[in-house]
């Protein structure tokens, strides 16, 4: 029965598009009655075998993005400024948040839009495993359990493994969706999987 | 009066998402009580900047290509193939249309959709001299003397200057279009044009 099948929902938590869609996708979702799988992973990693570079180091692109950005962001009605240094690299963000995936759900994304809002909005680098031992410190998680679930062989091998799987499937962008078996590239395409909830496709 | 400024909508005519936007842009600007110019332009001189390869031929991002463009195409009710070979060279085409725009632009127009349709519809190789003069032939364009006209150094020139002009104003992808000065890159942003449009921007 696909009207049961959940959104999948991946993005880089360098990806300020990525950003601006995760404040949008889950209010899209409940009006569908469908639940949004969070699912972080390496960018960088697909982006090796697209041959693609970030926005902001592509000539003229980067000038279209410093306008594009903050506008969408107005859309969206969420504040995100490109923050500096960016990108940073986020295998500890992603880590963590697979760790904490599974004991709670819910924690896990109140940690990943914690995560989005210290990069994007309080402009903290991510990349710094400090500080997101501090981003979830202040959800309260512990700390040193934390630090210490990062390094497990398991974790580091749940990120790869979700990370390999998606570039084995296609997926290459941040935001990334895949609904009801079709994908749907980037937050300018919100509209067309909330068209696609409603209408079932075209 | 930004009210009565025209909307500017650059494409490239080998670009599958430049033509999904010809077959929808005049419509909103219509609704608008706006203008279109219409501006082809050779989008491999801003590729050259940007270091951005055609669709196709960047790995991964190909396959979605084949899976968004028809999709993108029934969401705009529009019949779209992509052609073999694509993309090609577009240079007669551009000379073609800014030779006819100088005498009458509605027709300059019609020519330019109807060398889009052929290409995306009828996969006839619109890079190829021949086919741009056919096309045009069927429009009561007299052959003879729009072979001569592409021929003309100053209708070669014309399409350099608005090819230049285009890149250095920051304008590299197809479709791209300037709303009263802002900036918007693809297809996919024709809804904001129109809601830019509806309430004065945001």
């Amino acid at each position: 029965m696909p009207e049961s099948q959940p959104i999948e929902f991946y993005f880089d938590f360098s990806s300020p598009y990525g950003y601006l869609a995760s404040c949008q996708i889950d209010r899209i979702a409940d009006r569908h009655g469908r639940r949004v799988l969070w699912r972080p992973y390496l960018m960088g990693v697909a982006m090796k075998v697209t041959g693609r570079q970030p926005l902001v180091e592509q000539p003229m692109i980067a000038d279209y993005t410093r306008i594009d950005l903050p506008r969408s962001a107005r859309r969206a009605g969420v504040k995100c400024t490109l923050p500096d240094p960016f990108p940073v690299a986020t295998v500890t963000a992603c880590r963590a948040y697979y760790w904490l995936l599974d004991q709670d759900e819910e924690k896990a994304k109140s940690l990943a839009q914690a995560l989005y809002v210290a990069y994007f909005v309080e402009g903290r680098n991510i990349g710094k495993p400090d500080v997101v031992l501090h981003v979830a410190g202040a959800l309260g998680i512990d700390r040193d359990t934390l630090a210490a679930a990062i390094q497990e062989p398991a974790v580091k091998a749940r990120l790869k493994e979700i990370t390999d799987n998606a570039v084995a499937r296609g997926i290459f962008g941040s935001p990334f969706f895949i609904v009801d078996g079709e994908p749907f590239w980037g937050n300018d395409r919100l509209r067309e999987v909330d068209e696609w909830l409603e209408t079932g496709g075209w």
